[in-house]
């Protein structure tokens, strides 16, 4: 087993660090996620093939260690129509584009090669969808069984995907929490790793370079507001942690304001941020499958970034996501699954209510293909 | 109507040329389909937005001219675990991470981008699914009106998705051939643009943009072999349309086979190239809808091209067209529709024929899309 030399897992919450394994996943201490510290004096590592941008802190030491379907270099697109209604200018990064379809596979393609170097050969994993089909992708292309458990909520089209790449799946009733011990607890019985999206350091590590891009498409010309839609935060703590080592490094001057957007049915960072009431006991249906999250296990570090980077959060209405989940494809040839949706629904909400200007420079990134999803409503 | 000044259109049999206009679909003295010639005084034309490989003909004169989705810029990567049964190093190019889905969204750019500055507003198209999901979605984003006619075979899921994106749909019973028919003679009686993917000369203009993304990706490390699935051909002219201009400009020494792979239900490519027997008449079914195309407007050019590039073609049967769609995904993770993945099951037999050998260094297009096509029965 090779474990990666560049790094250390040091504890979200308080001061612990660990050696890297794919068993921990959490601090022994105060049982808080954990995260990638890079050695400062062993930070040599690999940057994905192709990459022309400048250097990227990666947990993969080796090139050859890359286990790739084609993920990321995805394209950034103006909106052109949809003036009167969101800021001027709205750049749409379509993360559609990726080999699954959703940005899930930025995180899958850095934790499978690490797992895959530490010679993980079965794993499990609970996903609302997308997760799962990544996951199960990746494994493929690597030899790595899969165990996938999802909620029984999870549309059709996406329960498919996963068994197309041929994970085994496991249909959970009740919530997506349930989904997720349900996993827990069928990995430990038969002693397979817990490949978690939502608990890995090293899924952050792959969707940070989502913000690299950023760089490398515009420059020093950072957008001023970034509106992501947020579950449990993969995309948004991959992020802000990107934006953070441009910054360091002198690349960036500017730091987006980076925002959070929930379904009014499932809106725990929400309620945790602005302190407007929501009652997880009384957990509603979204069509946002994607970020139906009660309880992230990461919202402490969400709100962590919210307050750094001076972000605002937001709830929005199922009609409102299913307004821009019809209006997208319609108006702009931008067809994104309810969950991307519902970042732009809550862009012309923070329009509104003043937190953006018409001026602001706004990014968005659709976080998934509106073919894997139901249809809309 | 600003007409692009950079071209003409010249018959792809006789030696006739036209004035571009998009009412100009094929020769009025022999009737065959027609190509863009670029003027070698006025060649000036502008780029598609970011990039930076060589300088590439295209009818669009102006960059603002653009019309985009973020087509193109697709990954190769190559396969890990089908060694045995296809050469040892077969490099896949994944078209479907394209903004709809498929390798469409290439011509559909550069024809839409020229329509529009021709003063288009509303158009006619007939498509077996994908190229009508493509012109849905780009007409949306330049608001034009869309007219699309589908067989009645075409999958749900992509009569879907051209309607989601807007465009009004037309489902035909009969073969394909019928719903040209049906989309032809509504164009003439509304007075609308038919803007068909296999007629208009702009289409070509876009896929040949594949070819240059082969240079800038592969430098001079040209494939040996390109295997691809061919219907009408609008991926496969544009290929070697590419591929000539690359070589004419000395930047590529080798020139590789482009080798046509069509299913055995519909092979008119195979029977006029090979001599095979296939009656037309008995038009059979096939999974692989994209490439069942009973009569190519542009056959002779295909076959020119076969000619030329000393490139071979093949039949492929339904049950082995299931395999490399079932296999490709669990083996690679690589989720193609069943068009994409006949040409897998091209190369194996190529391979077996000793056409192609083991080592020889072969490129397969992932066409398009797993996601949008019915399930793999």
């Amino acid at each position: 087993m090779n474990i990666p030399l560049n790094h250390i897992f040091s504890c979200s919450s308080c001061e612990c660090t660990y050696e890297p394994s794919p068993n921990t996943l959490s601090c022994h201490s105060c049982e808080a996620p954990l995260n990638v510290l890079y050695y400062e004096e062993l930070s040599h590592s690999a940057c994905p093939a192709g990459w022309t941008g400048p250097d990227i802190p990666l947990p993969v030491v080796q090139q050859s260690d890359y286990i790739t379907l084609g993920e990321g270099n995805t394209p950034i697109v103006k909106l052109k129509n949809s003036n009167g209604v969101l800021p001027e200018n709205v750049y749409a990064k379509l993360e559609y584009q990726n080999p699954t379809g959703s940005f899930k596979d930025r995180g899958t393609a850095i934790m499978l090669s690490v797992l895959n170097t530490m010679g993980v050969t079965e794993l499990v994993e609970d996903s609302s969808g997308n997760a799962g089909a990544s996951i199960s992708a990746y494994s493929a292309n690597s030899n790595i069984r899969a165990h996938i458990f999802a909620p029984e909520t999870t549309p059709l089209s996406k329960m498919i995907q996963i068994q197309i790449y041929g994970a085994e799946t496991y249909s959970i009733p009740g919530t997506r929490e349930d989904a997720t011990f349900a996993a827990k607890e069928f990995a430990k019985k038969f002693s397979h790793i817990y490949a978690s999206h939502n608990l890995s350091p090293y899924f952050i590590e792959g969707t940070k370079i989502f913000a690299y891009e950023l760089f490398d498409q515009l420059a020093n010309e950072m957008p001023d507001d970034i509106i992501m839609p947020v579950g449990n935060g993969s995309l948004y703590l991959g992020m802000w942690k990107g934006i953070n080592e441009l910054h360091e490094k002198g690349l960036i001057t500017k730091i987006p304001r980076l925002h959070c957007v929930q379904a009014r049915a499932v809106m725990p960072i929400v309620a945790a941020h602005n302190g407007e009431f929501w009652d997880k006991a009384k957990l509603g249906l979204t069509k946002a499958g994607g970020i139906a999250v009660g309880s992230p296990p990461r919202l402490h570090q969400v709100l962590d970034v919210l307050k750094k980077s001076n972000g605002s959060s937001i709830a929005v209405d199922e009609d409102e996501i299913t307004l821009w989940h019809t209006r997208l494809p319609k108006s702009e040839g931008i067809y994104a699954e309810p969950t991307s949706a519902a970042a732009f629904a809550g862009a012309q909400k923070l329009l509104e209510r003043g937190v953006i200007e018409s001026a602001s420079r706004v990014l968005i990134p659709v976080t998934g293909f509106g073919m894997k999803d139901k249809d809309p409503s």
